[in-house]
C-alpha cells in the first residue's frame, strides 16, 4: 500500500477517534486502524454488522447507544448491515419448555423487522442500510456443514461463556442445541464478510465468535467493538423491556421527557454520552459543570430530556414537552416523593370512582363535593366536571387539595 | 393382547434364556420380554441392530461375540439390521488433525462393506440380513433438524460419557463436533425403528442414545443388550487390530489354531462361552472339567482351537490344523518358552540369510553345513535345500538342532 497523504492521515485520525469514543473495548485496535486506512485509500466502504433479535422489536434508549455508533460509521460513508435473526426465531424453543422463545411465523418476522426499520429510521438513514435475514444462509446448511462448523470450537471454550458456566455451577441443565446460537450468530459474519461487528459488553462472547469463525473459513477477520450497557430508570439493571425500566423511542414526547427526569443523578453524564448526539465538547462541558456544581442536576436533566425528545420527535415537540413539564410539575410545585398506588380497575373510569378506588376520598359524595370546590387535579389540570371519564395510564398524578398526591401505577 | 398358549409361553422362555445367556446387561429386561412376546403372538419378527465402523473392516474373534448373538436372533426368525456408518466415514476428521479418521470415498466404503459382508457370512446367513448405509438418512438432515436433534440431550449428559469426562479431567480439548457422533449413531435407531441394539460394554453410552432419541421422536424405544468384551491373546487388552492381539476370522486355519493355543489358560472358558457356537451344556461341561482338574488346559485349548477353526473354515480344515499342530509342535516336543526374535529383513529371504540374520548361526558356511546335516527345521519341517527361499511371516518357528528355537516376530 502507498503511504497516506497528509490529508488522508488527518482523516484517518479523525475517524478513529470518533469511532473509539465511548467504546469499552475494540478487539483489536490495530486492525480497526488498518481497515479504516485501507478504506480511505481505496474508497471502499467498510461493512458494519449489527445482529437483531427478531422477537423483541421494541426499541428503547438502550439500543440508541449502538445506533449512535452505527450512525457515525454511516455518516462517514460506511455500510450498515442489519441482520434479523429470523432463523432462530422461526425454530422457536425446540424443547418446547420456554414460552418466551415461541415459534415465529414468516409474517411475525416481517412485522417485527418493519418495526425495527421504522424505529431505527429515527437515528439512521435507512435507505443506505442493508437488511438481511439470516435464514437465507442458515436454512441451506446440512449436517455435514454443521459438523464442519462445530469442529471449529471446543466444548471448553463454549462453556467458558459466562451464562453457561453459571448454569453449570448451579447445576442447571444446558441443552446441546443452545451451543448453536453463538455459532449461528458468528456464521452470519462469515456469510456477510463483515468488517466490524458492534455489540454491548454482554455480547462479548457472541461477537468474538464471528471473528473466530471467519478465520476458520479463511476469511478476513472482523473487528469487534463493545459498547457500554445503559442502565435503566432504576439506575441498577440494564435497560430492558422485561425489567420495565426503559424509555421507548416510540413513546410520546411528554412520556420520554418525564421518564428522563426520573433517572438518578449519577446517570446524567452517562446518558448524555451514550444516548445523545450532542458534540463531544458539549458533553464534556456538562460533565464539568456537574462536577464543580456550577450546573444544577435538575437543569442538566431538563437539558438531557429535551435533547432526547428532540432526537426522536424534533425540536418543536421537545420545546412543548419542556413547557408541559414546567406547567404540570414545577409550577404546581409537586413534592419530591409521591406515593405510587396500583390501579387494578378499568382503564377508563369515572373520576369519582377513581378517587374512591384509590382511597383518596372516603365516599362518592365527598369526592363530588371536592370536585365542585376545585380541589381535584389530574396531571396538574383542574377537574371540574363530576361526570368526567378518566383514561387511567401508568404514571398519571392525581392530586386532592394542596398536599395529597398519588402516582397511579397500572 | 391375548394370553399366550402353553406352547407360546415355553417358546418365550426358551428364546429369552437363549438371548440373555452371556449378556452383561439388558436395558430393560422386561421390555425384551414384552417385545419377544409380541413377536411370538403376532408372528412379526424383531429388528436387531448392529452398527459398524466403515474404516476398520478386519473382522476378528472379538466381533464374533456379537455375531454369535445376532445369529441366535436370526435363527429364531428375527431380522438383522447391519448399519455401515458411512456418513461419518465420508466426512473424515473435519479438524484435519487426525490421520486415523481419514476421509473415505464412496468406493472405499463399498469395498469395506463388502469385506464385512464376506466375513460376517462365515457366521450369519447374509441373504436374510438387511444392510444399510446411514448416509441415506443423515445426509438430508439440515440445521433445523440438527437443532431439534440436539435439543434432546444436555451437555452434562454428553460429558458424563467416560471418554469425554476423562479428557476434560486431563485438560484435553473436545471439539464440539465430536458430540455428534453418539447422536448420529442414536439417530440410526430412529430411522430404522430398531427393536434391539447390540454392542460391547464399551458402547454403553452410544447404544443407550438410540433408545433416548427414539423416545424423543415419539417412537417405541429399543432394548439395549451389552455384550462382554473379549480380551486378546495377551489376556489383558480388549482384542483389537491396533493392539496386535487379535485372531482374524479370515486368517488361515493353522494361524487361527496356533494363536488360539497361545491364549492364557484363564481365558479358555471365556473364549468357549463368547466365541464358540457349542451348545450351552457342552460349554458348562468344559468349564466344570477345568475347575475340578479332570480336563487338562492344553486339551481344552486344542478343543477350543479346533472348534474355532471349524467355525470359519469347516471341520476338515479343523482336523488338518490339529494334525499340523501335533506334528510340528507336540510331536517335535517344542519347549514351553521359545524366545521371540524380531525380523526386520525382507519378507522373502534365502534360508541361509535368515539363519545368520536371526543370529542362530554365526556364519553362512556354518548355516549351509547345518542344513546339509538335516539340523534345520521351519515350523517343524526339515529344510534340506540350502537355496530355499523362506516366506517370513509372524510366528514361524525356526529350529536349529534339537534345542535351539526361535519364534520369528515380524
Amino acid at each position: 500500500m502507498k503511504e497516506l497523504t497528509k490529508e488522508q492521515q488527518a482523516e484517518l485520525e479523525r475517524q478513529i477517534s470518533l469511532y473509539q469514543n465511548g467504546v469499552v473495548e475494540t478487539i483489536p485496535e490495530n486492525e480497526l486502524r488498518d481497515k479504516v486506512e485501507r478504506s480511505i485509500q481505496t474508497g471502499m466502504p467498510l461493512k458494519i454488522k449489527l445482529g437483531l433479535d427478531p422477537t423483541a422489536p421494541d426499541v428503547h434508549l438502550g439500543h440508541t447507544v449502538v445506533l449512535n455508533k452505527l450512525k457515525q460509521f454511516q455518516e462517514n460513508g460506511h455500510i450498515i448491515q442489519l441482520i434479523i435473526g429470523d432463523f432462530t426465531g422461526k425454530i422457536g424453543d425446540p424443547t418446547g419448555k420456554s414460552t418466551v422463545r415461541k415459534q415465529l411465523t414468516d409474517e411475525d418476522v416481517k412485522v417485527n423487522a418493519q418495526t425495527y426499520f421504522e424505529q431505527f429510521g429515527r437515528v439512521l438513514d435507512m435507505e443506505k442500510v442493508e437488511l438481511f435475514y439470516n435464514s437465507e444462509w442458515l436454512t441451506p446448511l446440512n449436517l455435514e456443514d454443521v459438523i464442519r462448523l462445530s469442529s471449529s470450537i471446543t466444548v471448553a471454550r463454549l462453556i467458558e461463556r459466562n451464562d453457561f458456566s453459571n448454569r453449570i455451577a448451579t447445576g442447571k441443565p444446558i441443552s446441546l442445541h443452545e451451543f448453536f446460537y453463538p455459532l449461528m450468530q458468528g456464521y452470519d459474519s462469515v456469510a456477510l464478510e463483515s468488517d466490524i461487528e458492534l455489540g454491548g459488553t454482554d455480547q462479548h462472547f457472541n461477537v468474538l465468535m464471528g471473528r473466530h469463525l471467519q478465520e476458520h473459513y479463511g476469511k478476513e477477520k472482523q473487528v469487534v467493538m463493545l459498547l457500554p450497557l445503559l442502565e435503566g430508570l432504576d439506575g441498577v439493571d440494564k435497560m430492558s423491556k422485561s425489567k420495565h425500566n426503559y424509555i421507548g423511542i416510540d413513546e410520546p414526547p411528554n412520556e420520554i421527557f418525564g421518564k428522563t427526569m426520573s433517572i438518578p443523578d449519577e446517570l446524567i453524564v452517562k446518558y448524555f454520552n451514550l444516548v445523545t448526539d450532542l458534540p463531544l465538547e458539549e458533553k464534556q462541558k456538562i460533565s464539568a459543570g456537574l462536577a464543580d456544581e456550577t450546573l444544577h442536576p435538575r437543569d442538566a436533566k431538563v437539558r438531557l430530556a429535551r435533547t432526547i425528545v428532540s432526537m426522536f420527535h424534533g425540536e418543536e415537540a421537545a420545546a412543548a414537552a419542556v413547557e408541559h413539564f414546567q406547567t404540570v410539575f414545577q409550577k404546581g410545585a409537586l413534592p419530591e416523593d409521591i406515593p405510587s398506588v396500583e390501579w387494578k380497575g378499568a382503564s377508563e373510569v369515572a373520576i369519582i370512582e377513581l378517587l374512591v378506588g384509590l382511597g383518596m376520598q372516603s365516599s362518592k359524595s365527598e369526592a363530588r363535593r371536592m370536585i365542585k370546590n376545585g380541589g381535584i387535579r389530574i396531571d396538574g389540570e383542574k377537574v371540574l366536571d363530576t361526570e368526567m371519564l378518566v383514561s387511567v395510564t401508568d404514571g398519571i398524578i392525581v392530586q386532592v387539595g394542596k398536599r395529597k398526591f398519588v402516582r397511579v401505577k397500572v
